[in-house]
């Protein structure tokens, strides 16, 4: 084994701003709308939902915006994070490639997500917040929000997705330790639950129900926020620290000309971009210059197959409209096991990104993804999140392309969450219990045919 | 929040030898005697379970034994672990005492283990075995030679007790995607396991029981060996890396006079072992100062309540005797969620070294080890698994002594693995259906008549 193996870097090298994309872009992003008046949401439409200082950061034409010390103070109980030269893969494989990938998974909830949770809890709490309320689907958002919470001293009350409230009872365990209350979605407390409820007792949920559900709350109390792990701007750039710090280490491996190729998975997108939005930073100022390229699950393709229209982040339609690509807001996936990337929408910002050419995308079936888990577990040790395989498999398929043709490529991956929650996805998998599904288009077709009218 | 938070190593300052306590003890320990002869056993009665390497170290006189490059190459993936000030646990605890935890769960099986089953696997592949058989109870031994044997081309094949078996579904489906094959134990595939089964169809099982099935596998067969992941020698010699990096670290955090105790949890010792020889070679050269506490479930309690004595490591009286503080080795401990401390016995040299009187030895009753558990994961973040929360207890009543006395007392402990497996006991434990259990007296003199012949 030649080279190192991690680059760690030291705690006192720890980012010490976050990056703002938005004025290297050549255009704006299109603003989110009142759904009500068609015109572009004022921070005053935003105040019962976020803090100010989110609120601003939501719309900041900086380009970067400095972390708080208390926020800091957070992140160094895991950040920097590693970021490993996958040199058993590359053997497994037999491949001329040279695969790096950043792990976010040695955060105390296992994913990148408290990247974003710690300062939402910050500010809510320097505001005076007492409550957060939010939404989870297989559970990564909500334990990292529970986990920050816990750190900012606020209450923390929680909607997961009924089918993984039932099938996940370790998620929900491992957010209650943390000292979150966890209610099932559709949950009867609510208004849009127990609409959802009366129409279909057993419904599973979604995602877009359980958003519903936590903006209805905190909409109605004075002292209760909302939270959202995905999506938004200021979500996105919170993670950029994670693209900052891989390029710290790409120097420090000796990787001056930076990687050829940049993986990650896509469902609400913060994962992605808070890897490449850096990097892209540096593309677009010619000093290197990787292809970009998001992953998204067969079954809910939102960039591949999905329109670009202005539609409800929701499924009950009180959020502002966001110009995104989508299936529909009421689109609901088939039961894969991919966590968080069953989304019907994408991140307003990487979806114009994606439209300015910025990046590629493509979408992978899930057996394939799980299969990757397995490759990558038993040369790496680590055994991946269901999000994270889904580059893994794209990157396996790429490093197969370098066994043929001889290239050395320097790919980086963002490993963003380890699968210690979500092993009974790798049993169905391994006793052959795992389906793909086909997507039939008319069922994208008519979940479109119900976006608000003003894209329709 | 003054000073680091997580001092951490480069790869390249991982440890290049394990350290071999024994040369510089008082005296050695008893050998471990042929239950045939009472003679002390030879290598040719160990050969058909180890392979010689690992023969050679576990009687060793070398004070250090050098680390294969193959090994450290392995160790890189998550090795040298981080040392971290628990600031936020002190602030918790309003205590001026300095607390650090080793922290071992970053590791892909998610604690200590690895460090011994790595070496394990690379030395029998090394020798020609094409299969190691071994036991494992909550999962985390069996985890962690799963991974190791991924890593090097070995099958593995896992006896794992009944009750965890039925009730940790997720460990296992963790094993066999690391390619392992696990059975519950008992199991009718040895005379062993269906001894029992004849006895009691619906055993639970215990790791004395299930290591009679491995070794009778691992003895039966010619191109399989055994491997046991604690209270042997050359499994506390590798664990040695953990220590060796802490007093590292400490030099690094500018604690030059060292920690004043060294706290750590006991199943069959290697966790606390790892962690202290080193600072105890520090101590017996008048180096350092600290003193060293064990601590043991109060329904497992070897240190406390066992008897110094020869017994079988296991319940069929297959592997040879021992002199070490047992409970006897048909003892069963009540079902508490202690995980690898629900063992009979103690590694003989680490009861040898309480014997000499080089560290003390506390149990604690599990609610108490729960509460720290939890008070530590809200402040520190990471959930611990519940074998180190015994430690945790013990560290929390000494910061509270501590802010009652004003003594800025320096404490490190091992947090030697993460409970992402053990949800379910916290979930009983925070739904307030845990319990203790009184270990009456009887039920140990009882298990003690069964000692074998030489020692009762």
């Amino acid at each position: 084994m030649t080279g190192r193996t991690k680059i760690t870097l030291d705690e006192s090298e720890l980012p010490r701003q976050w990056y703002n994309v938005i004025p290297d872009l050549p255009s704006p992003p299109p603003p989110p709308l009142h759904p009500g008046t068609l015109q572009p949401v004022g921070p005053e439409d935003l105040a019962p939902l976020f803090p100010m200082a989110l609120i601003a950061q939501e719309v900041t034409a900086d380009s970067y915006v400095p972390i708080p010390e208390e926020v800091l103070d957070v992140y160094r109980l895991w950040r920097p994070t590693p970021l490993y030269r996958a040199h058993r893969l590359e053997r497994a494989l037999n491949t001329p490639a040279r695969i790096y990938y950043k792990y976010e998974g040695v955060s105390p909830a296992g994913s990148h997500k408290p990247n974003t949770a710690v300062p939402q809890a910050y500010y809510n709490a320097a505001e005076g917040t007492r409550r957060i309320a939010t939404e989870t689907g297989a559970g990564q958002w909500g334990s990292a929000l529970a986990f920050s919470c816990a750190q900012f001293g606020l209450d923390c009350e929680i909607w997961m997705v009924r089918a993984s409230y039932d099938q996940k009872p370790y998620r929900r365990t491992l957010m209650e330790t943390w000292g979150a209350t966890v209610h099932p979605s559709p949950s009867p407390e609510t208004t849009a639950g127990a609409k959802v409820l009366a129409d279909d007792p057993d419904s599973p949920g979604s995602l877009g129900i359980a958003i519903s559900e936590a903006v209805e709350v905190a909409g109605g109390s004075a002292d209760t926020r909302y939270a959202l792990g995905s999506v938004l701007n200021h979500v996105l750039l919170h993670q950029t620290v994670i693209g900052e710090e891989a390029i710290k280490q790409f120097q420090a491996a000796g990787e001056e000309a930076g990687p050829d190729l940049i993986v990650g998975c896509t469902g609400g997108g913060s994962n992605f971009a808070g890897l490449v939005f850096p990097f892209l930073r540096e593309k677009l100022a010619g000093r290197i210059n990787p292809v970009f390229r998001a992953v998204e699950p067969a079954a809910s393709p939102s960039f591949t197959r999905g329109r670009y229209a202005y539609d409800f982040g929701d499924t009950a339609g009180f959020t502002p409209l966001l110009k995104m690509h989508t299936l529909g807001h009421d689109f609901i996936p088939d039961p894969i096991h991919a966590g968080g990337l069953r989304y019907h929408g994408m991140s307003p910002l990487l979806s114009h990104a994606y439209e300015l050419g910025l990046f590629e995308a493509v979408a992978k079936p899930q057996r394939e993804c799980f299969a990757a888990g397995v490759t990558f577990a038993r040369s790496e040790g680590i055994v991946p999140a269901p999000e994270p395989t889904h580059a893994l498999a794209e990157v396996i398929s790429e490093a197969k392309r370098c066994a043929e043709t001889g290239e050395e490529k320097v790919i980086l991956t963002a490993l963003c969450g380890h699968g210690h929650f979500d092993m009974s996805a790798y049993q169905r998998y391994l006793s052959g219990e795992m389906d793909d599904f086909e997507l039939p288009q008319d069922r994208i077709d008519a979940a479109l045919t119900r976006l608000p009218a003003l894209t329709r």
